[in-house]
């Protein structure tokens, strides 16, 4: 099998390309070689044994998606986008390279399938943020898309050009919409859903953090390890169930910022708890007010996604995955 | 008022413009000026007394919606597309003139919005092809879009891209999902659609009409005027109590083929019935299957938009618009 990542240097893409190297195959498929594009250079993950060609292009301009294809993949992971804040302060870069990026990675497929029947499997990830509020506690999977941001109506695009393709015969394609990433790694950005990840890190490894929003503020979350999870069974899996609704909101666990404190409390103690600071921000508390709360997510769970079901485990892939399973408090 | 309309050569097109011209005002509005773009020349409509500019233009060439938006026009109501056949055969056609050609015209209404403050009414012409089997038998307001044709995803991402330049303050756009208009004036087409109003019309006229489906076929339906009533509202209503839900799948009459004819029974008799004749076509009927049926269009009624409640109105809006009041059977 060859993949292809688009958006090889970002975190889902690293930690990805790390699971296909520790792993050496991808569902029961061995993994020859791996194409890593992104706009800065990818690095190849260690360990892999199979070819890894890189590339540092930017996918919007004209015939940089013909070389990503070029190689003819079977598995085409587009991970690839200009983030949410970004896109709504820049709308032209925005539309240029989440949209028209898209776009242009789809033609490019097609013009390959139009000359010799060539038909990836496409992973396409897509976002929440294709909802907009008011919606309902629990959204199910047939309630409508009406972004409240330019990136959530470019995610909402690129789900239905990606079904157009596919009903097409032109490519195999899926679009996932993944929950917030929890316990993101790194360190603590500006993203307004910085703190959900920042009171959990911060206190494991022996710091401070900021809880901006009230403990009883729910969100939507998956840790960094059930979502590659999710990209390898996107993958890997028939499609064919799916018919032409080629796009599944993902499971995730519905947890409050409170649920969350206690949670930490159970694996690492009152010091841990301790550690996060309240320092009320009206701007992030509006901002997140908008956001989805819970998803049903029934067809993705029948079609055997797969999250986490307590915070505590949540805490505990972190602590395994990205601490050597040691915590610093 | 100077009012625009793309697509001025259509059916709606023209029925919109004769409208305009007969009325000499939208809303409380005096008309000033219209400008007619069409790819095929479009015809100043009777009886108008103000300025009539045409442009026989092809929106999806780059310039061409500079051309239209050059004038400023106060309202810009966008009819113009490559119809569903075509657009499933032709690929990049449909992707140019439905997807690109709107995208062409929103830009360079951004362009002149950069340049001046304008901010003209934007009124798109979606359609109930966003919606793909399977559906509820009456699909209510928050129902998602998972079209099964092109053009029904065109329209789709033409809804998405209209909302997101609004909410930048681009423009002050809505987009409003037709039903099926019946009875069309004319003459009998290939659409697969086309019998709906060809076992009305020819009856009416003294012509035998094929009905390929079975009289329990239910489908959706409003009148020409209806139409243009709703182009009308969507031009002139205020869009506030919208927020950044800018589409509106608009009120219809939900009827069956059975119901249809019992109408014409009551309006024209027995004889105009008798001219029905019934030829079962497998294809046709499994197009058929799979478009909706109805819709509760209850944000479309509570804003002011209305259709006909029953099928005998609208052979009687037929008689009256396209006889001269007289039934010819």
């Amino acid at each position: 099998m060859h993949i292809l990542i688009i958006g090889a240097a970002g975190m889902l893409g690293r930690k990805f390309a790390a699971r296909v190297a520790a792993d050496g195959v991808i569902g029961a498929a061995p993994v020859t070689r791996l194409t890593l594009v992104d706009a800065v250079a990818p690095v190849a993950p260690a360990g892999f044994e199979g070819d890894v060609v890189t590339h540092t292009l930017d996918l919007s301009v004209p015939g940089s998606a013909e070389v990503c294809v070029a190689g003819r993949p079977d598995v085409v992971m587009h991970l690839a986008a200009i983030v949410s804040g970004e896109a709504e302060r820049d709308f032209d870069k925005g539309y240029r390279i989440n949209l028209d990026g898209t776009r242009l990675l789809f033609e490019a497929i097609r013009a390959e399938h139009m000359r010799s029947h060539y038909m990836p499997r496409v992973v396409f990830s897509s976002s929440i943020a294709v909802f907009g509020a008011p919606f309902p506690a629990v959204i199910g999977d047939e309630f409508f898309t009406t972004p409240l941001t330019s990136y959530g109506v470019q995610k909402a695009i690129g789900e239905l050009l990606l079904t157009d393709y596919s009903r097409h015969g032109f490519m195999d394609g899926i679009a996932i919409r993944l929950p917030t990433i929890c316990i993101r790694p790194g360190t603590p950005n500006a993203a307004a859903s910085g703190f959900f990840s920042n009171i959990l890190r911060e206190p494991l490894a022996g710091k401070e953090a900021v809880l901006p929003v009230d403990e009883g503020v729910r969100h939507w979350h998956a840790s960094p390890r059930a979502a590659v999870g999710f990209l390898v069974h996107a993958a890997t899996m028939d499609l064919a169930p799916l018919g032409w609704r080629r796009t599944l909101s993902l499971p995730g666990l519905s947890a409050t910022v409170g649920e969350q404190i206690e949670a930490l409390r159970r694996v690492a103690g009152d010091r841990a708890v301790g550690l996060i600071r309240r320092e009320p921000d009206e701007t992030i508390a509006r901002i997140v007010a908008g956001w989805p709360t819970s998803f049903e997510a029934k067809r993705a769970r029948a079609l055997g996604f797969e999250a986490e079901s307590t915070f505590d485990e949540i805490i505990q892939v972190h602590i395994e995955d990205e601490m050597g399973g040691v915590v610093a408090v």
